[in-house]
Order: C-alpha cells, then sequence, then structure tokens
C-alpha cells in the first residue's frame, strides 16, 4: 500500500487521538493534497513548523497502530467479509438448503470470528 | 454493566497505550483482584501510589474510549452477528434456496457492514 494511502486509513482510524489542530493538518495535507508551504500560509506559520507536525503526527500514528492494530484487523476482517460474501452468493445458485447445511454452518462460524 | 467488567473490558482493548508497569497493576487489580494494598507490596510502593496509577489509567481508558468507542463498535457488532447467524441458523431449517434468496441477499448486505 502507498505511504500516502495508509498515513490517510491511519488517520481515519486514530485521528481523535491528536490534537484538533494536529488532526487538521494532517487531514489537508493527506486528504485535501494541500502542499506545506499552502498549509503554512493556511495556519500562519512556518513551513518547517508545519513539516515537523506531520512528521510527528506520522510517527504517532504509526506507533498507535503498532500498538493496537486496528488497520490490520480491519484489512482482515475486509477479506474474511469478501469471502463469506461469495460463499452466500454462491448459495444463492443451490438447490436445497438440506444439502448445503455444512457450507451454512461454515459460514456461520466465519462470522462469528469476524 | 458493572464498571469493574466495563474497565477489565477497556483494558483488554486499549491496554497496550499504556505503560508496561501501568498495564500490569491494572491488570492484577482488575483480572486478578489483587487488593490494593497487596499490589503495593509486589511492587514496593505505597498503597496511594497504586491507587493514585488505577485511578489515572481508569480515566485514560475512559478517554480512549470516549475518542475511538472501539467497546461500543465491538458490541454492536457482536449483537448484529448474533442476528445474523440467528437467520443463517433458521435458513437451515427452509426447504428452497430460490424461495429466500432474499434472506441470502439480506444477511449479504449486513454481513457487509459487520
Amino acid at each position: 500500500m502507498e505511504k500516502r494511502v495508509y498515513i490517510s486509513l491511519l488517520l481515519d482510524l486514530y485521528g481523535e487521538l491528536l490534537t484538533d489542530k494536529q488532526r487538521n493538518i494532517m487531514d489537508i495535507y493527506f486528504n485535501d493534497d494541500l502542499s506545506m508551504p499552502e498549509i503554512a500560509e493556511l495556519n500562519n506559520t512556518t513551513r518547517q513548523a508545519v513539516y515537523d507536525i506531520i512528521n510527528r503526527c506520522e510517527k504517532l500514528l504509526l506507533q498507535y497502530e503498532s500498538k493496537l492494530n486496528l488497520l490490520k484487523a480491519q484489512e482482515k476482517r475486509k477479506t474474511e467479509k469478501k469471502d463469506i460474501e461469495k460463499e452466500l452468493t454462491d448459495l444463492k445458485n443451490k438447490n436445497s438448503f438440506k444439502d448445503n447445511i455444512d457450507v451454512i454452518d461454515d459460514i456461520i462460524i466465519k462470522i462469528s470470528k469476524l
């Protein structure tokens, strides 16, 4: 995954743990694609200050993910959900439920692990 | 939910954001049911110091939950999973798939929202 996308996803998950100012700068840098000089002007500060905030927040977000693994768990759940959805879609083309009880049981187990 | 149970669940979710010492004290207080004097003796410290750590960590855990809502989301997912599992179990008693495609579609949508 591209670093920019990765940080943006972490920002979705852990943004609330940053201060309002930090979150706002990270948001316009990573989601609105504003440049550091533009952000500096908007915030009445220097490019260096913006760079420092972004740098520090990136480290914080990576640290949160290394501790809580929310993105990793979310990605894993996404893959498993696609897998279950495929199995259910396949079920729709079968004729009888009674012949596919093992498939349904398997799906139930998978869902319980989500 | 009883406060003790609630804090213990928050500790499972956010414990990694505490220091090793904080997490250890919270763990033996909330999960192993050791008393504050016992914990103080084990850690070669005062009862007051243990009380302060527990008090501070409780506030931190509640703060994390108020920002990230992981426990709230987990409880909601648990309820929805039970609901889906029940629908699938009911399906096993039906005869034909073709008559129940709308039920399966509904389950697929619910899973996508987990």
